[in-house]
Protein backbone atom coordinates (compact mmCIF):
# COMPACT_ATOMS: atom_id res chain seq x y z
CA UNK A 1 0.00 0.00 0.00
CA UNK A 2 1.66 3.49 -1.02
CA UNK A 3 1.28 6.63 1.11
CA UNK A 4 -1.24 9.07 -0.31
CA UNK A 5 -0.64 12.63 0.41
CA UNK A 6 -4.46 13.86 1.18
CA UNK A 7 -7.61 13.87 0.17
CA UNK A 8 -9.89 16.26 -1.79
CA UNK A 9 -13.68 16.02 -0.05
CA UNK A 10 -16.04 16.29 -3.73
CA UNK A 11 -19.27 16.31 -1.21
CA UNK A 12 -21.18 13.92 -2.88
CA UNK A 13 -19.70 10.69 -3.09
CA UNK A 14 -16.98 8.61 -1.04
CA UNK A 15 -13.23 8.76 -2.26
CA UNK A 16 -13.90 4.74 -2.52
CA UNK A 17 -17.08 5.10 -4.70
CA UNK A 18 -15.45 7.41 -6.82
CA UNK A 19 -12.41 4.77 -7.73
CA UNK A 20 -14.61 1.95 -8.44
CA UNK A 21 -16.34 3.90 -10.59
CA UNK A 22 -12.93 4.66 -12.52
CA UNK A 23 -12.64 1.23 -13.48
CA UNK A 24 -13.24 0.57 -16.95
CA UNK A 25 -13.60 -2.74 -18.85
CA UNK A 26 -10.83 -1.51 -21.42
CA UNK A 27 -8.27 -1.99 -18.37
CA UNK A 28 -9.55 -5.37 -17.15
CA UNK A 29 -10.87 -7.43 -19.87
CA UNK A 30 -9.47 -11.06 -21.35
CA UNK A 31 -8.87 -12.53 -24.91
CA UNK A 32 -12.33 -14.04 -25.73
CA UNK A 33 -12.29 -17.71 -26.87
CA UNK A 34 -14.62 -17.98 -29.88
CA UNK A 35 -15.56 -20.85 -32.10
CA UNK A 36 -17.56 -21.21 -35.00
CA UNK A 37 -21.26 -21.52 -35.46
CA UNK A 38 -20.61 -25.27 -37.09
CA UNK A 39 -18.90 -26.60 -34.29
CA UNK A 40 -20.36 -29.59 -32.51
CA UNK A 41 -21.02 -29.42 -28.62
CA UNK A 42 -18.08 -32.48 -28.54
CA UNK A 43 -15.35 -30.19 -29.78
CA UNK A 44 -16.62 -26.89 -27.85
CA UNK A 45 -16.50 -28.85 -24.60
CA UNK A 46 -12.87 -29.74 -26.00
CA UNK A 47 -12.06 -26.23 -26.57
CA UNK A 48 -13.47 -25.41 -22.92
CA UNK A 49 -11.23 -27.97 -21.82
CA UNK A 50 -8.11 -26.23 -23.92
CA UNK A 51 -8.20 -23.53 -23.27
CA UNK A 52 -9.23 -23.26 -19.76
CA UNK A 53 -12.70 -21.37 -19.90
CA UNK A 54 -16.24 -21.06 -18.50
CA UNK A 55 -17.90 -19.62 -21.54
CA UNK A 56 -17.18 -20.05 -25.27
CA UNK A 57 -18.62 -17.29 -27.88
CA UNK A 58 -19.87 -18.50 -31.14
CA UNK A 59 -19.41 -16.62 -34.10
CA UNK A 60 -20.90 -16.88 -38.01
CA UNK A 61 -19.26 -17.13 -41.28
CA UNK A 62 -18.31 -13.06 -41.34
CA UNK A 63 -16.67 -13.43 -37.79
CA UNK A 64 -20.02 -11.83 -35.76
CA UNK A 65 -21.34 -12.71 -32.26
CA UNK A 66 -23.77 -15.37 -32.75
CA UNK A 67 -23.86 -17.19 -29.59
CA UNK A 68 -22.81 -17.86 -26.10
CA UNK A 69 -22.28 -21.08 -24.52
CA UNK A 70 -21.60 -21.67 -20.97
CA UNK A 71 -20.01 -24.40 -18.65
CA UNK A 72 -24.32 -25.34 -17.56
CA UNK A 73 -25.43 -25.13 -20.93
CA UNK A 74 -22.54 -28.19 -21.65
CA UNK A 75 -23.30 -29.96 -18.63
CA UNK A 76 -26.67 -29.90 -19.63
CA UNK A 77 -26.03 -31.43 -22.79
CA UNK A 78 -23.98 -33.69 -21.73
CA UNK A 79 -26.09 -35.59 -19.67
CA UNK A 80 -28.63 -36.01 -22.02
CA UNK A 81 -29.01 -38.91 -24.34
CA UNK A 82 -27.68 -37.40 -27.99
CA UNK A 83 -24.14 -37.75 -29.02
CA UNK A 84 -22.40 -34.96 -28.81
CA UNK A 85 -20.65 -34.56 -31.91
CA UNK A 86 -23.02 -35.02 -34.17
CA UNK A 87 -25.21 -31.99 -32.13
CA UNK A 88 -24.20 -28.54 -33.17
CA UNK A 89 -23.42 -26.38 -30.68
CA UNK A 90 -25.87 -23.74 -31.96
CA UNK A 91 -28.68 -26.39 -30.93
CA UNK A 92 -27.92 -25.69 -27.07
CA UNK A 93 -26.12 -21.69 -27.35
CA UNK A 94 -28.03 -18.54 -26.38
CA UNK A 95 -28.32 -16.56 -29.33
CA UNK A 96 -28.87 -13.05 -29.90
CA UNK A 97 -30.73 -10.66 -28.81
CA UNK A 98 -30.46 -12.44 -25.58
CA UNK A 99 -26.83 -12.72 -25.43
CA UNK A 100 -25.74 -9.40 -22.69
CA UNK A 101 -23.04 -7.87 -24.29
CA UNK A 102 -20.15 -5.02 -23.13
CA UNK A 103 -17.97 -2.14 -24.58
CA UNK A 104 -14.25 -1.22 -23.74
CA UNK A 105 -15.30 1.89 -22.63
CA UNK A 106 -18.02 0.50 -19.55
CA UNK A 107 -17.76 0.73 -16.10
CA UNK A 108 -16.49 -2.87 -14.84
CA UNK A 109 -19.05 -1.95 -11.42
CA UNK A 110 -21.60 -2.08 -14.57
CA UNK A 111 -20.39 -5.34 -16.26
CA UNK A 112 -20.58 -6.56 -12.65
CA UNK A 113 -24.48 -5.33 -11.85
CA UNK A 114 -24.71 -7.50 -15.13
CA UNK A 115 -23.24 -10.81 -13.92
CA UNK A 116 -24.90 -10.69 -11.31
CA UNK A 117 -28.38 -9.53 -12.92
CA UNK A 118 -28.38 -12.28 -15.60
CA UNK A 119 -27.07 -14.96 -13.55
CA UNK A 120 -24.00 -15.61 -15.24
CA UNK A 121 -20.09 -15.75 -15.33
CA UNK A 122 -18.65 -13.83 -18.68
CA UNK A 123 -19.64 -11.21 -21.10
CA UNK A 124 -18.17 -10.67 -24.31
CA UNK A 125 -16.98 -7.27 -25.07
CA UNK A 126 -18.32 -6.33 -28.66
CA UNK A 127 -17.23 -3.51 -31.51
CA UNK A 128 -20.13 -2.84 -33.40
CA UNK A 129 -19.15 -3.34 -37.42
CA UNK A 130 -21.71 -3.48 -40.34
CA UNK A 131 -22.25 -6.90 -40.56
CA UNK A 132 -22.66 -7.00 -36.48
CA UNK A 133 -20.55 -7.68 -33.26
CA UNK A 134 -17.15 -8.37 -33.01
CA UNK A 135 -15.76 -9.67 -30.19
CA UNK A 136 -12.97 -8.53 -29.04
CA UNK A 137 -12.65 -9.60 -25.15
CA UNK A 138 -14.32 -10.99 -22.32
CA UNK A 139 -15.37 -9.70 -18.46
CA UNK A 140 -15.73 -12.61 -15.78
CA UNK A 141 -16.50 -12.36 -12.93
CA UNK A 142 -12.41 -13.07 -12.25
CA UNK A 143 -11.61 -9.93 -14.08
CA UNK A 144 -14.01 -8.38 -11.31
CA UNK A 145 -12.20 -10.47 -8.47
CA UNK A 146 -9.03 -9.34 -9.10
CA UNK A 147 -9.81 -5.71 -9.97
CA UNK A 148 -11.35 -5.52 -6.08
CA UNK A 149 -7.47 -7.41 -5.23
CA UNK A 150 -5.69 -4.50 -6.83
CA UNK A 151 -7.90 -1.73 -5.54
CA UNK A 152 -7.07 -3.46 -1.75
CA UNK A 153 -3.17 -2.81 -2.64
CA UNK A 154 -3.11 0.43 -3.63
CA UNK B 1 -24.33 7.19 -3.53
CA UNK B 2 -25.19 8.82 0.15
CA UNK B 3 -22.83 12.17 1.17
CA UNK B 4 -19.92 11.34 3.63
CA UNK B 5 -19.14 13.89 6.43
CA UNK B 6 -15.55 14.33 5.75
CA UNK B 7 -12.49 11.63 5.62
CA UNK B 8 -9.71 11.04 8.20
CA UNK B 9 -5.95 10.50 6.67
CA UNK B 10 -4.35 8.19 8.17
CA UNK B 11 -0.73 8.66 6.33
CA UNK B 12 -0.56 5.21 5.80
CA UNK B 13 -3.03 3.92 3.17
CA UNK B 14 -5.68 4.91 0.97
CA UNK B 15 -9.31 4.66 2.45
CA UNK B 16 -9.87 2.83 -0.14
CA UNK B 17 -7.99 -0.33 0.31
CA UNK B 18 -8.66 0.04 3.99
CA UNK B 19 -12.74 -0.19 3.51
CA UNK B 20 -11.72 -2.97 1.09
CA UNK B 21 -9.48 -4.64 3.79
CA UNK B 22 -12.31 -4.18 6.20
CA UNK B 23 -14.93 -6.65 4.01
CA UNK B 24 -15.20 -9.76 5.85
CA UNK B 25 -16.25 -13.59 4.56
CA UNK B 26 -19.30 -13.25 7.13
CA UNK B 27 -20.66 -10.19 5.78
CA UNK B 28 -21.17 -12.04 2.29
CA UNK B 29 -20.91 -15.73 2.57
CA UNK B 30 -23.84 -17.45 1.26
CA UNK B 31 -25.18 -21.05 2.15
CA UNK B 32 -23.49 -23.89 0.85
CA UNK B 33 -24.93 -27.10 -0.80
CA UNK B 34 -23.53 -30.23 0.17
CA UNK B 35 -23.90 -33.61 -0.48
CA UNK B 36 -23.24 -37.12 1.19
CA UNK B 37 -19.55 -38.84 -0.16
CA UNK B 38 -22.45 -41.62 -1.31
CA UNK B 39 -23.61 -39.50 -3.82
CA UNK B 40 -23.14 -40.75 -7.64
CA UNK B 41 -21.66 -38.13 -10.36
CA UNK B 42 -25.27 -38.36 -11.65
CA UNK B 43 -27.42 -37.03 -8.83
CA UNK B 44 -23.96 -34.41 -7.68
CA UNK B 45 -25.24 -33.33 -11.26
CA UNK B 46 -28.72 -33.19 -10.40
CA UNK B 47 -28.05 -31.32 -7.38
CA UNK B 48 -26.06 -29.01 -9.29
CA UNK B 49 -28.90 -28.01 -11.06
CA UNK B 50 -31.75 -27.75 -8.93
CA UNK B 51 -29.75 -25.68 -6.21
CA UNK B 52 -27.61 -23.50 -9.41
CA UNK B 53 -24.64 -23.38 -8.08
CA UNK B 54 -20.92 -24.30 -9.71
CA UNK B 55 -19.39 -26.14 -6.95
CA UNK B 56 -20.80 -28.66 -4.68
CA UNK B 57 -18.99 -29.74 -0.69
CA UNK B 58 -18.83 -33.43 -0.23
CA UNK B 59 -19.35 -34.55 3.03
CA UNK B 60 -18.93 -37.57 4.94
CA UNK B 61 -20.77 -39.56 7.58
CA UNK B 62 -19.37 -37.40 10.44
CA UNK B 63 -21.25 -34.38 8.29
CA UNK B 64 -17.13 -33.30 8.07
CA UNK B 65 -15.81 -31.91 4.71
CA UNK B 66 -14.65 -34.72 2.37
CA UNK B 67 -14.37 -33.27 -0.96
CA UNK B 68 -15.20 -30.59 -3.27
CA UNK B 69 -17.04 -31.18 -6.93
CA UNK B 70 -16.88 -28.15 -9.72
CA UNK B 71 -18.97 -28.26 -13.00
CA UNK B 72 -15.72 -28.73 -14.73
CA UNK B 73 -15.25 -32.00 -13.12
CA UNK B 74 -18.96 -32.79 -13.40
CA UNK B 75 -18.42 -32.07 -17.02
CA UNK B 76 -15.00 -34.10 -17.50
CA UNK B 77 -16.62 -37.01 -16.23
CA UNK B 78 -19.08 -36.38 -18.10
CA UNK B 79 -17.61 -37.12 -21.37
CA UNK B 80 -16.15 -40.17 -20.35
CA UNK B 81 -16.96 -43.43 -21.16
CA UNK B 82 -18.31 -44.49 -17.66
CA UNK B 83 -22.28 -44.63 -16.82
CA UNK B 84 -22.52 -41.44 -14.29
CA UNK B 85 -25.33 -43.26 -12.19
CA UNK B 86 -22.60 -45.68 -10.99
CA UNK B 87 -19.59 -43.46 -10.44
CA UNK B 88 -19.11 -42.27 -7.07
CA UNK B 89 -18.97 -38.09 -6.59
CA UNK B 90 -15.76 -39.35 -4.46
CA UNK B 91 -13.90 -40.53 -7.33
CA UNK B 92 -14.06 -37.34 -9.30
CA UNK B 93 -14.07 -34.69 -6.47
CA UNK B 94 -10.66 -33.01 -5.35
CA UNK B 95 -9.88 -34.29 -1.44
CA UNK B 96 -8.63 -33.11 1.66
CA UNK B 97 -5.81 -31.94 1.95
CA UNK B 98 -5.85 -30.05 -0.70
CA UNK B 99 -8.68 -28.09 -0.77
CA UNK B 100 -8.49 -24.52 -0.16
CA UNK B 101 -10.88 -22.81 2.88
CA UNK B 102 -11.59 -20.07 4.35
CA UNK B 103 -12.92 -18.96 7.74
CA UNK B 104 -15.85 -16.46 8.62
CA UNK B 105 -13.51 -13.89 9.99
CA UNK B 106 -11.19 -13.89 6.99
CA UNK B 107 -11.24 -10.73 4.87
CA UNK B 108 -12.66 -11.22 1.44
CA UNK B 109 -9.61 -9.86 -0.06
CA UNK B 110 -7.92 -12.78 0.82
CA UNK B 111 -10.64 -15.17 -0.11
CA UNK B 112 -10.51 -13.14 -3.45
CA UNK B 113 -6.31 -13.98 -3.77
CA UNK B 114 -6.60 -17.60 -3.38
CA UNK B 115 -9.94 -17.33 -5.75
CA UNK B 116 -7.24 -16.44 -8.49
CA UNK B 117 -4.03 -18.16 -7.28
CA UNK B 118 -5.65 -21.11 -7.35
CA UNK B 119 -7.90 -21.09 -10.40
CA UNK B 120 -10.81 -21.91 -8.52
CA UNK B 121 -14.37 -20.55 -8.36
CA UNK B 122 -15.66 -21.17 -4.86
CA UNK B 123 -14.19 -21.76 -1.77
CA UNK B 124 -16.17 -23.51 1.78
CA UNK B 125 -16.54 -21.23 4.67
CA UNK B 126 -15.65 -23.92 7.72
CA UNK B 127 -15.64 -24.56 11.17
CA UNK B 128 -13.18 -26.89 13.00
CA UNK B 129 -14.66 -29.31 14.89
CA UNK B 130 -13.68 -32.51 16.71
CA UNK B 131 -14.17 -34.82 13.79
CA UNK B 132 -12.98 -32.43 10.94
CA UNK B 133 -14.64 -29.56 9.45
CA UNK B 134 -17.96 -28.60 9.37
CA UNK B 135 -19.03 -26.43 6.02
CA UNK B 136 -20.99 -23.38 7.44
CA UNK B 137 -20.96 -21.44 3.80
CA UNK B 138 -19.55 -20.67 0.77
CA UNK B 139 -17.65 -17.95 -0.55
CA UNK B 140 -17.96 -17.49 -4.72
CA UNK B 141 -16.66 -14.90 -7.18
CA UNK B 142 -19.88 -13.89 -7.43
CA UNK B 143 -20.11 -12.43 -3.63
CA UNK B 144 -16.79 -10.84 -4.33
CA UNK B 145 -18.39 -9.04 -7.69
CA UNK B 146 -21.42 -8.16 -5.11
CA UNK B 147 -19.04 -6.36 -2.46
CA UNK B 148 -17.61 -4.60 -5.40
CA UNK B 149 -20.93 -3.52 -6.60
CA UNK B 150 -22.18 -2.45 -3.39
CA UNK B 151 -18.90 -0.51 -2.29
CA UNK B 152 -19.71 1.25 -5.52
CA UNK B 153 -23.06 2.54 -4.38
CA UNK B 154 -21.73 3.81 -0.96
Amino acid sequence: ARPRVGYFYTGKTSEQSERIGNLYVKDYYSCPVVASDTTSVYDAIVTMFTEDVGTIFIVDANNALAGVVSRKDMLRASIGKQELSSLPVTIIMTRMPNITYCYLDDKLVDVGKKLIEREIDSLPVVKEEQDGFKVIGRVTKTNITKALVNLSNE
